[in-house]
């Protein structure tokens, strides 16, 4: 059985730029660390950070009877609101946001000061998502897919989540210029999300079951599942080794792995070891057998 | 046989407006009044003109040796710095430019000024894509479709020519978004295209063949033409009555009849008529032969 690990399996720029931050901030303060939700979407990293001393709290409102030493904004960034308040409260502010994310955090507030009627391509309960609303303001709408464009004739800007397909924008922009006089299009969809869906799907015509690592609440790592499944090919979503089934890999040639942006390497790696040894197991079984 | 006239045949808006204003200035006026190329694109029209007499020059260079009284510009517009030369040169300008043309040349030239590179979808011989560059300025690109788009990544603005197809600008964007980190789409289609594209499609899929009147140098008329060949129907694109051939309509039950922009009403009236008098003929015919 051969295993074909993605080249960009793991964690992205941001990811590991945030983590890092975390982990760096845990151990100069020791205590009173947080984030605001978790710093990025994998339980398993969540929980190391734990370990560390680093608590997820849920909103700036359960921060108030805390002291803290360190506030860090998780790398899907926070509404606006959110980080004044972080600011009038007195918190120190580590903000961890993905430079991606806020540069798409910026543009939705810059369509909003040059007047554009504001479309966001994302899921509107993703916490990136809810950042950009609170940077486009009043009258922003969501959008998961072109479907659900506005009928509207006047200046329409768009910006979008930075783990969307591009296919999916090409299709919005598409239905949006037809109805929209004027249209400003700022495609901050990061390169690291395109390119991962590219050699995932690229694999996925290779093999005959794919492995996907990453946090099950991981928007990006649920997209590279799904683009898997669309080809037809067997695919399983897993966040650590103990969710891998032998039954799985019978009669199997040919396994991809890959992970999304929030899965750190050694549970990748982990992962990838325990695929060789179901592989090495079944083998085994299969000659014994024929002997 | 039964002929179908199309209810936005002929004229539009910015073509009726600056015919008007030529007879105008030429009642008004009497003598000197000048065009620069043909106003609109319909020879008889043009011809008509000509008797009124005004009369139509290449370039303003050609006006130099010339006493004038008025020189009208055409309603596809002219560069510029053609605009600026006759007004220089002391000519007493009536801009007869379209205004859906004027207002893509003002975009046009805002694009530029926000620091877009351009790119005008259209067919860069037509003298309205060819005033659209001369406002977008140097490294402006004209593409007729999504295929020579340029990879760039950078900031990107577009501009249409007012008769192009929306369908060949929904795939140019769709292709623009993947390459281009922040594109500004002005859709300068007008309204008026864009419905008389649609009600000739409708049209040939119930007629058996397709009548398409407006000049052979006419981009909306030939655009009319080859729509209805993509669909299958056989099409005939003329400039008067004196080009319908008998045989054309042996055996047809239904004839979809409709004009481009430039075409004026008493040219598709007389054209119908013709058609109505060949139906006559060919049944007038068949009973004959059946007697």
């Amino acid at each position: 059985m051969k295993i074909i690990t993605a080249k960009r399996a793991g964690f992205c720029f941001g990811v590991k730029r945030a983590v890092d931050i975390a982990f760096e901030v845990a151990e100069k303060k020791k205590d009173g660390v947080f984030t605001l939700g978790p710093i990025i979407h994998n339980p398993q990293v969540v929980g190391k950070l734990n370990d560390a001393g680093v608590k997820d709290v849920k909103d700036v409102r359960s921060l108030r009877n805390k002291q803290t030493r360190a506030v860090i904004v998780r790398t899907h960034g926070v509404p606006e609101n959110a980080m004044d308040r972080l600011g009038k409260d007195g918190h120190t502010i580590i903000d961890a946001t993905c430079p991606f994310v806020k540069k798409a955090q910026h543009y939705a507030k810059l369509l909003k000061e040059e007047g554009y009627k504001i479309v966001i391509l994302g899921d509107r309960e993703h916490p990136e998502v809810k950042g950009l609303v609170s940077y486009a303001g009043k009258g922003a709408i969501v959008v998961k897919s072109a479907d659900e464009y506005p009928r509207k004739t006047g200046k329409v800007g768009v910006v979008v989540q930075t783990t969307q397909n591009v296919e999916t924008l090409k299709k919005l922009v598409s239905v949006a210029v037809e109805h929209t006089k004027e249209l400003k299009v700022y495609n901050t969809i990061c390169n690291s999300t395109a390119l991962r869906l590219k050699e995932t799907e690229e694999m996925a015509r290779k093999a005959d079951v794919m492995v996907i690592v990453g946090g099950k609440n991981s928007a990006n790592t649920t997209q590279l599942a799904r683009l898997c499944e669309t080809l037809g090919v067997r695919t399983y979503h897993i966040e650590t080794s103990e969710e891998l089934k032998d039954s799985w890999f019978k009669g199997v040639q040919v396994v991809g792995l890959t992970a999304g942006a929030s899965t750190p390497d050694w549970i990748i790696k982990d992962i990838k070891k325990s695929i060789k040894d179901i592989g090495g197991r079944l083998t085994y079984g299969h000659q014994k057998r024929r002997a």
